[in-house]
C-alpha cells in the first residue's frame, strides 16, 4: 500500500467541498435525541457506485443499493438513517426501503429510482417510519451547500466525533475535488458496528471507471482495517461524481491514486475512534514470498485478541505476534527467518530476529508502546512483497461497551 | 457430535487408574514457586501416538515429538513442563531437548529415545535447565501410583484447578480403563494459553489404530472448542496405552466412541476454566447442508468477540449471532430461513425465526442467559447436518489478564 506522491491538499467543506453536492441531516425518530437521519442530494445528478458488505446476510438497504447500482447509473439523492439497521426485517424491511425512498422522491420532485439508502443500527427491529415522515419536510428544506457536518453527526452511532474529509488536487490539468463522511465501529443501541461512508468528487467518470477506482481503493484501505474481526450486515461505500469536471479515462490511475488516499486516510478515523480504542495500530508485513501471504499475516496479527490485549498492556509480547504469524494462512513461512520489531514515534525496538529473542530493555519498549500510534513490524524474509493492516488495540472499555445490554 | 451410548464408570485416579502409569509433579525452578515439572512413567513401556498444534511456529517439544512418534511406537516416559514455551530458541532449544530426554533416561535407566518431552510457558526466553537437573532425583524417586493429580498439577499455567479425567468401561468382554489429565486457557507468565492433554489407557491397539482413534476423538472434541480463536507453539495431546488388555482391532470403533467422550469431557474442562471465563457457552447448529457448514457457522459464531461479549452481558442479542452466521464460511446460507433460540437450565428463548425478529420477555432472556451453562441454537433448515463449538464467554477478566504485563 502507498501513499499517492500526487500533491493533495486537504480543503474544508466536507461532502460540498464539491460542486453539486448539499446535505442536511437532522432528529427524527429512530434515535432517542441525537440526529438520526442524512439527506447527500445532487441537484443536477450524479453517477454512483458502491461497495457493500460480504456478510452473506445483507440488509434490506443494501440488497436494494446493490440492485439498483446494477441496473442505473445517475443518482440524484442519498437518505441515510441511523438507529435502526433495517436488516432481518422480512417483506416489511423491503417495503420499508420501497416507502423512504419514494417518500424523499417526492419531496425533491425526483423519481423513486434516483434515491438510495442506507441503515445503520439495531438487526430485526421493525421500522418506525412515522417519525421519519414527520420530519421529511425539515430533512429536504434544510438541504444546503455548507450541510456535510449535520449530515455526518446524522450517520453517527457510538463514533465519539462526525468525521468528514476534503481534497483538492490536479488531475490531467484539472483541479479536481474530493468530499466525504464516513461512520463507524460504534455501537450504543445498535448490534454492531457498521461502517458507512459516502464520498462525492467532482471528476467525469463513467460508472464502470468509477467503479473500478473504488474496488481498487477500498482494497487497500477499508478492506485492510479491521476492529474485531466482524463484518456487520450493512456496510456500504458510496462513490457519487457530479460530473463537474469532465476526466479522460487515461487519467484513471491517478484518479485511483488520490481516491486509495482519501479513502485510507477515512479508514483510520474509523480505527482511531473505534471502540474502546486506546491505541491506533498498524501491522506491516515486508518482504513475504506473495501479497496474499503479507497481508494474510498482517490481518491475523491485527485479529489476535491476545495481541490487542497485550498491545493494550503496552507489553511488547512478541511471542503472540509470531504464534499469531503461525496461525495464518500464509503458504510461505520460515519460522527462523521472522524479524519483529516494535514502533512508534518514540522508537523502535528489535525483540525477534531470524525467529530468535533478543534481549532487550523492556523499560524502553513499554515507553515506545505507550504512544498513541504504535506499529508491529514484521519481516518474513521470504520474498519481495508487503502488506499493511490497521487495527486498534483490544481494551477493558471494549468488553464493557460490548458487554452493555442493548435497551 | 454425539456422547457414546457406552456405558462408561467414570472412576478415581486420573492417569494412575490405568496399570501400569505412574507419575509424579514437583516444583524445580520453571516457575517461582508452584509446580513445574511433570514425568509420566509407564515402567513395561506403552505404545504412544499424539496429535499436535497445527500453527505453523512449533515448539522445539512438538517438532521432537512428532518426528519421535514417526520413528518409534513405544515409549516409557513423558515429561512436561510449564513456565517456559521452550519455542523459538533456535539450535539452543533443540539442544535442550536432548539435554532433557537424556537426563531423564538416565535416570530411569531407559533409551533417551523412550522419552517424550512438553513443554508450556513464556516463548522465545532460553530454558535455565539448572533447577531441573536438581530437581531431577526428587521427580523420578517419587514416581508413584497415587501421583496422578501431583502431574497434573505441574502441568497447569493460570488454570486454577488441576484437571484429571478417569473412566472404566467394557469393550469386547474386558474392562478397559482411561485416565487423562489436562491443560490450558491459562497464562500469567506465558504468553499465551497452551493445550496439553496425556491420556492413558490398558486397551493394548497397535500405534496406527491409537492414532486412528485419537485423530477421530481430537476433531469432534479438541478441536471444536475455541477460547479465543488463537492457536498456541505447543498444543500437544497424546495417548498411550500401557497395552495391559489386548484388544482386537474390530473394537476399535467402540474404543474410538468411549475416547471420543472422553476427550470431549476434557475439552469442557477447558472451556469451564477459561481466562476469565464467567460463562460455558455451547453454540449448536442443526440442519446445515454440509458437516463442513454446520461446524463453520459454529465456530464463527463462537470465535465473535460481539457474540461473547453479548454473552458475558447475558443479552439476547440475536443479531450479532445472525451477524456471525454470515460472516462463515459455509457454503450453503439462506438467510431468511435461520432460526435462532438461547437456552439453557432456566428454559429457552426463540429470538428469530426463519430470518424474522420474534417478539420475546427480555427479562426471561436474561434470566436464561444469566445461567453459566448457555447454548446458542441455530438451525440453517438447508439440510441434515449439525455440528457444535464450545467456548466461554468473553469478560472485561479476559482482557485484563491478557493485558498483564509479562513480567
Amino acid at each position: 500500500m502507498q501513499i499517492t506522491e500526487k500533491k493533495v491538499s486537504v480543503i474544508s467543506g466536507g461532502l460540498c467541498a464539491v460542486e453539486g453536492v448539499e446535505a442536511n441531516g437532522i432528529h427524527t425518530g429512530f434515535k432517542a435525541q441525537d440526529k438520526d437521519l442524512a439527506l447527500i442530494y445532487f441537484p443536477d445528478g450524479a453517477t454512483v457506485t458502491g461497495v457493500f458488505t460480504r456478510n452473506k446476510v445483507k440488509a434490506h438497504s443494501v440488497l436494494y443499493d446493490m440492485k439498483m447500482i446494477k441496473a442505473y447509473t445517475d443518482f440524484k439523492a442519498i437518505l441515510v438513517n441511523s438507529g435502526n439497521a433495517n436488516a432481518c426485517n422480512g417483506l416489511n424491511g423491503e417495503e420499508d426501503v420501497q416507502s423512504m425512498t419514494s417518500a424523499v422522491a417526492q419531496k425533491l420532485n425526483i423519481d423513486a429510482h434516483e434515491v438510495l439508502v442506507s441503515s445503520t443500527g439495531v438487526i430485526g427491529e421493525p421500522m418506525n417510519l412515522k417519525p421519519f415522515y414527520a420530519g421529511l419536510e425539515s430533512l429536504v428544506g434544510g438541504l444546503n451547500t455548507a450541510g456535510s457536518t449535520s449530515a455526518a453527526e446524522a450517520i453517527m452511532t457510538t463514533d465519539t466525533v462526525p468525521k468528514e474529509l476534503s481534497f483538492e488536487t490536479e488531475i490531467g490539468g484539472e483541479t479536481i475535488h474530493f468530499g466525504a463522511i464516513i461512520k463507524g465501529a460504534g455501537m450504543i443501541h445498535p448490534n454492531m458496528g457498521t461502517m458507512l461512508s459516502y464520498i462525492v468528487t467532482d471528476a467525469g467518470l463513467s460508472q464502470n471507471a468509477l467503479n473500478t477506482a473504488l474496488k481498487s481503493a477500498a482494497d487497500d484501505s477499508f478492506n485492510v482495517m479491521t476492529i474485531d474481526g466482524d463484518t456487520s450486515t450493512n456496510d456500504t461505500v458510496l462513490l457519487a461524481s457530479t460530473n463537474k469536471v469532465m476526466l479522460d479515462e487515461s487519467y484513471l490511475d491517478e484518479f485511483t491514486a488520490v481516491l486509495t488516499a482519501m479513502c485510507q486516510q477515512l479508514s483510520q478515523m474509523i480505527a482511531r475512534d473505534a471502540e474502546g480504542a486506546t491505541k491506533f495500530v498498524t501491522v506491516k508485513v515486508v518482504n513475504a514470498a506473495t501479497k496474499s501471504d503479507a497481508v494474510s499475516v498482517a490481518k491475523t496479527v491485527a485479529t489476535s485478541s491476545l495481541v490487542k490485549t497485550a498491545v493494550y498492556g503496552q507489553d511488547a509480547n512478541w511471542g503472540r505476534v509470531i504464534m499469531a504469524i503461525g496461525n495464518s494462512d500464509a503458504e510461505t513461512l520460515n519460522p527462523n527467518a521472522i524479524t519483529i520489531k516494535f514502533a512508534s514515534g518514540e522508537g523502535e525496538v528489535l525483540v525477534c530476529h531470524e525467529g530468535l529473542a533478543v534481549p532487550f530493555d523492556e523499560g524502553r519498549a513499554f515507553n515506545i508502546l505507550s504512544n498513541t500510534d504504535v506499529e508491529i513490524f514484521i519481516d518474513l524474509n521470504t520474498g519481495d512483497y508487503s502488506g499493511e493492516v490497521w487495527t486498534c488495540d483490544m481494551s477493558v472499555d471494549y468488553v464493557k461497551i460490548n458487554a452493555d445490554y442493548r435497551s
